[in-house]
């Protein structure tokens, strides 16, 4: 038989009706002679209930018990749809982590999957059992302690499990029912995707498009599963969703595919910093450190041995950022004479494959913006990527104005 | 070191508020130089909502799958007591059931344990471990899935941890503070019990005292477990709560040492039954194949080949014994003139262990229930107790009664 992996999200499984409605499109690939592994993520809300009390008990908690605690609520779930399933008739049963074993890493709360045996889930395929269904986001650690895959990890667990069992495809159903050229509710134009490349998706997640974790798509493009992400509230046809699949399998794609966007940036500068070798390092080890997620870094022209050191972190971390660099200063590794924090920027990006095979989409992005009055702060490019940092009341501008200027809105 | 187990039920970490008064108690007995085996249930009110999911999907579900949900709620108990634990600067972590592993057959949702392996958490203690926290009411099959102990398993748990690991003694933490000579909100001057004997519990819990599940007592008595009950909501000291013990722990008692009762019981007549060999079997093998719980049975003085049978059960049983008795008067497998139910019964029992040596106590028993006017209908009798099935509006009175004359309210 072949087999079908489908993972549905806390949203999808929030409710008995809920679950229901998923065990329905499960009995329909049931149905279509597939045997299926179910991946399901704790109800909604559940999670962040667990989370909440294992913050308030112990702001710096041991994270194996972080772990123990959290996870139970997919186990709840798996529990719940394999009943669901069997009360419509199809043999199902549910595992949890430890009991595949899906094997992890030690590093609890964030663990990486190691092996996912398939002998016993394969042996009950063989027996008759038409359904699998396994609690995501955990697996077992070498000590034999649960761990998580950190959030959205459930994710990650249908991507290896459609790998490891050499799945035709894995449906991630949602509360969206797809991916965008970019957010509906900046840009009404927006238009959903059929077909998106991995490396297009990974851009579009690390940048803000919260829809798939990050890791997921890293895992599926190195195995070459074949991913569609598509909404559990509405039907679905056969071309329903958006297919996350190697770039060729997109016969034809526009050289932009997308446009993704993160609301809450700040720029700091370090001014008139002593230029000279290993200061990079000196000023950005001290952060990572603190734990600051830096993204852009621009280095303006040496003059005079001295230069301008500018850095793009979230707005929340400002505080933290300027700590880091006040003590790195104090204990004389670095030296500067000012810095500055802007807390009012947003980043700005349009992705594409396309790219790679065609010029002149920097300079087209710039005059869209500069059309508009919009002030570029810093750039930063990649392969199949174009990011500008800009001032924040401009962003849903930004967005319209490049979804307009590389007409998004038109199928390729 | 020696081993102490404290077990704390729902409503003694329903919070967690409540999980850190618990965790205080914990933290007191460590520091007397003792390591800790805690048992905890879920937090009030949890698995109700699972069990609760469980039947709305699923009227007759999969026991397995049951487990695999129900049990979640000890998990998420077990990891917060480690976690507060930890905070208060006490070594301790969670096992769950399979991780210990607690073995058990695979009667699931009634799983009896088989084996409870110390050496993995004898290792931790030898390391340096203060405090081993088991999710109670779970365990492992043989099958490698996971089952629970029914209803009140957790205090099981905790009496088994106490035999395997030879601990000095099981604290049972509940809402109550101790065993009673009977209900204090029937009769005002109950007084608390000290000790009371593994029998006479026995006897107590199974009449409706349901401070302890049955089968704990059970399990201390054969291995000889000091079980001490006491409230997780007063300060305690040495001596507080009750002592379940063995007899020979008991220096001085009474003759009775408690009152039980049980209020919603029928009384059933099958009236002029042919009186041959094998009636008893055929009319009670129907009843137990029903699922009906009949309790005290007792047979009339054959008259002309034709006798009287009456036996109680409990009221909500009644509909489903007269199906059971008509289907087998219909299969000629029984024959009787007339089937009568008295649906407003209650039972009444006197526990005592000095009663294997004091004659005189049932006569005792009917003089102070005749002397309030109250009627018996039946009467059975063992060892250690004396119950009697009256008229429902009476048992309080009736409790009280008895209360007085045998002057529970001294001690011994």
């Amino acid at each position: 038989m072949p087999i079908l992996v489908m993972k549905f999200g806390g949203t999808s499984v929030a409710t008995l009706d809920r679950i229901r409605r998923a065990a329905k499109r499960v009995g329909r690939e049931v149905a279509k002679g597939y045997d299926v592994i179910v991946i399901v993520s704790a109800m909604a809300g559940r999670t962040n209930e667990l989370v909440g009390w294992v913050d308030e008990i112990s702001p710096l908690y041991d994270a194996r018990e972080y772990d123990a605690v959290v996870s139970s609520g997919e186990n709840v779930t798996a529990g719940l749809m394999a009943l669901t399933l069997q009360e419509m008739g199809i043999p199902a049963r549910s595992w949890q982590g430890w009991q595949v074993p899906l094997k992890t890493d030690s590093a609890h709360g964030a663990a990486r999957i190691e092996e996912i045996p398939t002998d016993n889930i394969m042996a009950k395929f063989e027996e008759g059992m038409k359904v699998a269904v396994v609690a995501g986001f955990q697996g077992v650690s070498p000590e034999g302690r649960i761990t998580t895959l950190g959030r959205g990890g459930s994710d990650t667990t249908a991507v290896a499990f459609a790998a490891a069992f050499g799945a035709e495809r894995c449906d991630i159903y949602t509360d969206v029912d797809g991916i965008y050229t970019t957010d509906p509710r900046i840009a009404s134009k927006a238009r959903k995707l059929e077909r998106i490349a991995f490396e297009e998706m990974l851009e579009l997640a690390s940048l803000g498009a919260k829809v798939l974790q990050t890791r997921s798509v890293e895992l599926a493009m190195r195995y070459k599963v074949k991913l569609r992400v598509l909404s559990s509230f509405e039907d679905n046809d056969e071309n329903a969703g958006t297919l996350v699949c190697d770039e060729e399998d997109i016969v034809e794609s526009k050289v932009v595919s997308g446009v993704a966007y993160s609301r809450d940036e700040a720029k700091m500068t370090l001014i008139s910093v002593a230029d000279r070798p290993g200061i990079a390092a000196a000023i950005f080890t001290p952060l990572a450190e603190a734990g600051v997620n830096v993204d852009m870094i621009v280095q303006n022209i040496s003059e005079e041995g001295r230069t301008d050191m500018t850095f793009s972190c979230p707005v929340d971390q400002v505080k933290r950022a300027e700590r880091a660099l006040q003590a790195a200063r104090e204990a004389g590794e670095i030296n500067y004479h000012d810095l500055v924090a802007d807390t009012e920027a947003a980043k700005v990006s349009v992705v594409g494959i396309g790219m790679r095979s065609h010029a002149g989409v920097a300079a087209q992005m710039f005059r869209a913006l500069a059309a508009e009055g919009i002030n570029i702060k810093v750039i930063t490019t990649s392969e199949i990527k174009i990011s500008v940092l800009i001032e924040r009341k401009y962003m849903e501008l930004a967005v319209q104005a490049l979804h307009d200027a590389f007409e998004l809105e038109k199928a390729a």
